[in-house]
């Protein structure tokens, strides 16, 4: 490939795209057109999240052209390049870069990139309280590097510098010039997250009180920088991949589907399938105490499946709602006895539902002459009957309480997967049925 | 509840926050609420999406009142709450209000909620290419009514008036006042939309190209509106809580979980869960139909939950993967047989590494006599091992290509959710127990 042909045709197309084109080929040889692309643009491509490998592509630039570009790159950026750095060659660049970057790299890299201080950027615009509009609007115009973002100025008390408000870039433009700028914008306390605030919650207050950036603070007041909202989308979106795989039942990939190696994915479903085997195995172990009662009546063992299958499914419904109602905010941790309260009818009305339509099942396919379920077939088509509303109201109480547990613990809601809770109602599933099968089928089938 | 008291307290909070307490109210009082507060800020109110019931509300509201709510509210959250009126009440308001708004109206009910065109509003700054920064500022300025949303201006050809340049509010601020439009800001063609373009890759190109609005045009290249950044996060957050719902298996929810009523969520539950059952019970038919095997070989019971579930597992994983690299584009409708390939050794490794360990569990049962699995307990154990292949292949089959076939039937792939493919798993997976199982135990238990 000729790197410096490929260069000028990427001068003329979106940052996004040059990125897109990068991703394309191997990083040794991105990482040559990246040192042929012009300075500028190649700090817009490597500013591209979207940009795969950007670690791997510093290792492969020289030494000089890495730093330059390094100490042009926006902050935020920057941060995350580093996190993915090998030890040896981290130590080497942050020892070359200039005394501004180093700080800045040493205070962003302390907050983990799950947190508001992990996303946050430190070019913002600042002003004491005492400037007016129209000195806040030369101050963004001389400072102003066009490819930064400039949302809104942060204003901050010229004594303690403490955050007291923000001024939005539309309401600069349209205030009068010779207001300060206190005398401008929202007369609301300025909406402000904690650098160690999860993502999560950021993206959440981004969303409700439709800001384009958000200020992080420290415990002081003080303004540490801001996070965007063109971070947050792409933190909402990584969330949401997460979620969909944990969900799925495995550890979420790192990287596209299409770019994991075998051994890689192999090793982040393979975790969870074992894990799961080796629970599912509870349910050998309760069918072996089962034995004789399935020996006795080899018709209860057709609707094994069935009836553990309902149970995983309603879990899994119940589950689904609970998680994105906690990630929502809708239903906090103590409100867990309210759900239990709510899912206990609804867990009885939807096994009433199934039950009808299984012992329907068997008494039409007994009378049409489709299947012989014994002599006693009514007591059977009761036993599976009952057996549902059992399984299912278990299933949908198990299945929404496990998120509030799994929160209480510590770990993320969105691990309760389907075949988490599926597993985890099978066993019980089981001895539910074959308990409701001795009470209704004694004295006569067992 | 004193409407005027609670009046004079929301006016010092933030729009969302007013919104979250006429939320905790039944839409009756949180509408004499509305009718009480400021004009101003009752409009700002109305256009939180997170507002519940907004409908409801204009219901509930003096129809002059809410007559001019209706015409100062923004054109797209207008439209959202007209597509929620029921059709007399829509009819009453629309010719009630002005023919401005009508019109506006009229164009945004077009789209459905799920497209760019659904979601855009027609408040946008539009100039012709030969106007000067100065006058672009000047007319934000006189124009400018505060609160509506101003984050470029779009530059029209002056004589077809073709969309064909856009200049952020941040580019317009840091350029000299006395050049024209064309000339400043980015070089590319604006990044724009179709208004049949669907709302997820409308989102797509936000976060693609950090947008912090995107141009939606007609085929000849037309203005219509814009798509802001605001909206397109709470289409994430909409998106991403259906397919949380959808992967449990159910419909999704349109109200929060502590809002909607019982029978709605039953009914949203109860469908799937009907449709799951109805298709599990081929199960029970699958059963019936090895019923002899079963009863000559009890011991194969014993392993038909670990067996089956392991199917489903590995199902789900599959289609979560896909579900997500279909959304996120990473793989497209053409590339199955792609994916079918890779799945296929995925779902081998898998599939033996449960079999080991599923064999080495038979096998240590029997030698250190936890339980007796007969005379044919080592043929057993090999059944076991090679169904869990046999069943764990097919599943990583069927649960990645299950979204394709949803997508190519025109279905949302999400909807294939971990318990609709567990299902499509289940009968597969018993017939590869029992086939495993005839060859390998004729002669001997069958």
């Amino acid at each position: 490939m000729d790197a410096v042909g490929l260069a000028s045709t990427l001068e003329r197309v979106h940052d996004a795209d040059v990125a897109e084109a990068l991703n394309a080929i191997d990083p040794a040889a991105a990482a040559r057109v990246l040192a042929a692309l012009p300075f500028e643009l190649a700090v817009r491509a490597l500013n591209q999240p979207e940009l795969d490998h950007r670690a791997r592509l510093f290792e492969h630039l020289p030494i000089d052209r890495a730093v330059a570009l390094m100490g042009a790159m926006s902050a935020d950026q920057r941060a995350d390049v580093f996190r993915g750095l090998p030890q040896r060659v981290a130590a080497r660049l942050l020892a070359a870069v200039d005394r501004g970057t180093q700080d800045s790299l040493r205070s962003l890299l302390n907050y983990p990139p799950t947190t508001a201080g992990g996303i946050m950027t430190t070019e913002h615009v600042e002003a004491p309280a005492t400037w007016t509009v129209e000195r806040a609007l030369v101050q963004i115009r001389s400072g102003g590097h066009a490819r930064r973002p400039v949302y809104a100025v942060y204003v901050l008390d010229p004594v303690d510098r403490r955050l007291v408000h923000t001024v939005t870039l539309r309401e600069l433009v349209l205030a009068d010039p010779t207001r300060t700028l206190l005398e401008v914008g929202d007369r609301h306390p300025p909406v402000t997250v904690r650098a160690w605030t999860d993502r999560e919650e950021t993206a959440r207050l981004i969303a409700k009180y439709d800001l384009l950036a958000v200020p992080v603070i420290d415990e002081g007041g003080h303004l540490l920088g801001i996070v965007t909202v063109d971070d947050v989308i792409d933190a909402l979106i990584k969330e949401q991949t997460e979620d969909v795989h944990k969900l799925g039942g495995m550890q979420e990939l790192d990287e596209p589907y299409t770019k994991v190696g075998f051994w890689t994915m192999i090793r982040k479903r393979g975790g969870w399938l074992c894990a799961l085997f080796l629970s599912e195995m509870l349910t050998a172990t309760a069918m072996q105490h089962f034995e004789g009662a399935l020996s006795r009546a080899i018709v209860l063992t057709l609707f094994i499946p069935l009836i553990m299958s309902s149970g995983g499914n309603s879990g899994s419904q119940a589950t689904s709602l609970i998680i994105r109602a906690l990630a929502l905010r809708e239903v906090r941790l103590r409100d867990w006895w309210w759900i239990a309260l709510r899912e206990l009818p609804a867990g009885v009305t939807l096994g009433a539902i199934l039950g009808a339509i299984g012992i329907s099942r068997i008494v039409s396919w007994q009378l049409f002459g489709f299947y012989d379920y014994g002599p006693h077939w009514f007591l059977v088509a009761l036993a599976v009957g009952f057996a549902l509303i059992g399984v299912v109201t278990f299933g949908s109480l198990a299945g929404s309480m496990l998120p509030f547990v799994l929160r209480r613990l510590g770990f993320d809601p969105a691990s309760a997967s389907a075949p988490f809770v599926a597993t985890l109602v099978d066993v019980t599933g089981l001895v539910i049925y074959f308990s409701v099968a001795y009470l209704v089928l004694r004295g006569t089938l067992l």
